[in-house]
């Protein structure tokens, strides 16, 4: 069962139709999206980097034909695909150039060649951009004029988003926010591109851990260390666990990954002062709707406000997005719509 | 004489025409540019603050109107009117929201009475935003595709373009860039503005004052403290003087102050990746192409380097702007273009 199981039937879908692509290190996902960003079909597949990125091109290209085909339309409905690509993009020229742990990809021109293998033209993005594109146009920022999503992983990813306009960046590295600096001390935390200070080596599940190992290291007590003792792996859903148990330590972690993010939160806000900021990813401790994840985003919420402008704290909304897994393909298909729209001066 | 002593005759102008009104705490500028944004005239009025917000726009319109009749136009050869205003404003319903200095004026639709005084529709900008955009448009950011300008005075002014989007915000507060974080520490330096660890708070003309105090209270030796038993007062001219002349307790802290700048230039660069980032105001120590202004731009490069993304230092130009004090109604007359080519269809 795909993960947006809310598929809208062709004979009730909006034309023109839309492919999304959302590129991962493990699976791609591929997705049909009509004019209002409800989906027809999804369906995934391996990505499979160690066969080379012509050989998943070729894959990318059948998925999308296999998606249109799984949403009961001819491929001739479909007027666009819009294809999200982690890593360092060359937007304009619809290459990759640098993409970390895709072996030999590095150089290739995706955008073009999965145009070919699908037969429809290509629009290219980021996929943090394009999951926060997807939020904006039918997710939880969908009541927005403007946005910053930030997702909360290994890394911080992040996409911002004013009117029709994705910050994709002169260089495609626009909206690259978990790189922000809040420490500019010379001694401030080590990220993981190599600088210090940046929001990322603080707020990031990478983050989480190492300052969780920190305390744990200085010899406060924990209920993290029984389970540690007993085998398990530290992770933030491991602290997050504990947290929810109500161990201090863990509440600790919990409560300051929250004030760093408000602190960064903070500084989008007096740069961009979006309609909203969305937080999505793993490390939102928000799964179910947990009782942790709301009580982050209260501390989140609470250091916002006291350290932003007073006429701001009222008139930002701050939430978790909506789409899950979903935001990435659907933004994709989103900003394809955008290109065709422009380019047949609809908008 | 004006600033901007480049005058274009209106036989060699290409309408339509638009006046930039550019409102200051002492001094009102008017101007009239042309669609090329070529000057072709340029004039001052006090604002009088005392006198009230409808007197001022009263004299703001007939200020706009004889800067048309000085340019040798007819009012009907005009099209539009840009007003860039300093203070929290309400872009969208042309009302000043709160103006410190400016007694009486909180509230004021500044916007439409300044339209029915010279009888031309008016467009509304924040006065930094403002700058930016004649910065952009015909300034040293006249090759860009995307900037930031960075105005360092009393305190830091900000404003971002994105092609042809000047980025206003949700709440008129886009673009406050003084106001980003840079030291998330409890114990941070605090702003102006009530918060604690802003960017203002430690490059700011303010902060220049604070932090050499602080140094020259600790007992350092520096030519400063010459000066000042005579009787001179300390500002960041004085500081620039005497850095200029070696002090090296000065040096420092223009140093200090290009590598503050430097981590807020990073994190709006990981944010927005722009084509370039410009600075602007008499703390650039640029006033006549200075040494020390060279040096200045030097350091912030340098630091610059050391802390962004390796693909990025290369290829982000960051020099000073060029229009100095016309930046204003320049970009002003440009916004209000931006407005009528919309209005027009034309773009």
């Amino acid at each position: 069962m795909p993960e947006n199981s809310k598929f809208t039937s062709p004979n009730q879908a909006q034309p023109p139709f839309f492919v999304g692509l959302d590129l991962g290190g493990t699976a791609v996902k591929a997705g049909v999206v009509d004019d209002l960003g409800r989906s027809l079909s999804w369906l995934s597949v391996p990505t499979e980097t160690e066969k080379g990125p012509e050989n998943a091109a070729q894959r990318m290209g059948n998925a999308a034909l296999e998606a249109v085909r799984q949403a009961g339309l001819e491929p001739s409905a479909v007027v666009r695909v819009g294809l999200a690509s982690p890593g360092i993009l060359d937007i304009v020229n619809g290459k990759l150039v640098e993409i970390v742990n895709f072996k030999g990809w590095n150089g290739f021109p995706l955008r073009d060649r999965v145009a070919v293998h699908c037969g429809l033209p290509v629009t290219f993005a980021n996929d943090a951009n394009a999951a926060a594109y997807g939020e904006f146009w039918v997710g939880a920022g969908r009541d927005f004029n403007s946005m910053v999503l930030l997702t909360l992983g290994t890394g911080i990813g992040c996409g911002i988003i004013i009117g029709d306009l994705v910050i994709a960046g002169e260089n495609s590295l626009g909206g690259e926010c978990g790189h922000i600096i809040i420490d500019y001390a010379e001694n401030a935390r080590m990220c993981g591109c190599g600088h210090r200070g940046h929001l990322e080596a603080y707020a990031s599940a990478t983050a989480v851990i190492k300052r969780t190992r920190e305390l744990l290291d200085s010899g406060r007590s924990s209920s993290l260390n029984r389970r540690l003792a007993a085998g398990e792996e530290l992770t933030p859903k491991l602290v997050a666990q504990e947290a929810g148990a109500g161990d201090a330590l863990s509440l600790e972690i919990v409560a300051e990954t929250a004030r760093y993010l408000a602190v960064g939160i903070v500084s989008l806000m007096h740069t961009i002062d979006p309609s909203g900021v969305l937080l999505a990813g793993a490390m939102t401790f928000d799964g179910q709707g947990t009782p942790l994840g709301e009580r982050f985003l209260g501390w989140i919420k609470e250091e916002v406000v006291r350290r932003c402008f007073a006429v701001l704290a009222p008139k930002t909304a701050i939430d978790f997005a909506s789409l899950g897994g979903d935001a990435g393909y659907i933004g994709a298909a989103g900003m394809a719509r955008l290109d065709y729209r422009k380019l047949t001066h609809a908008m």
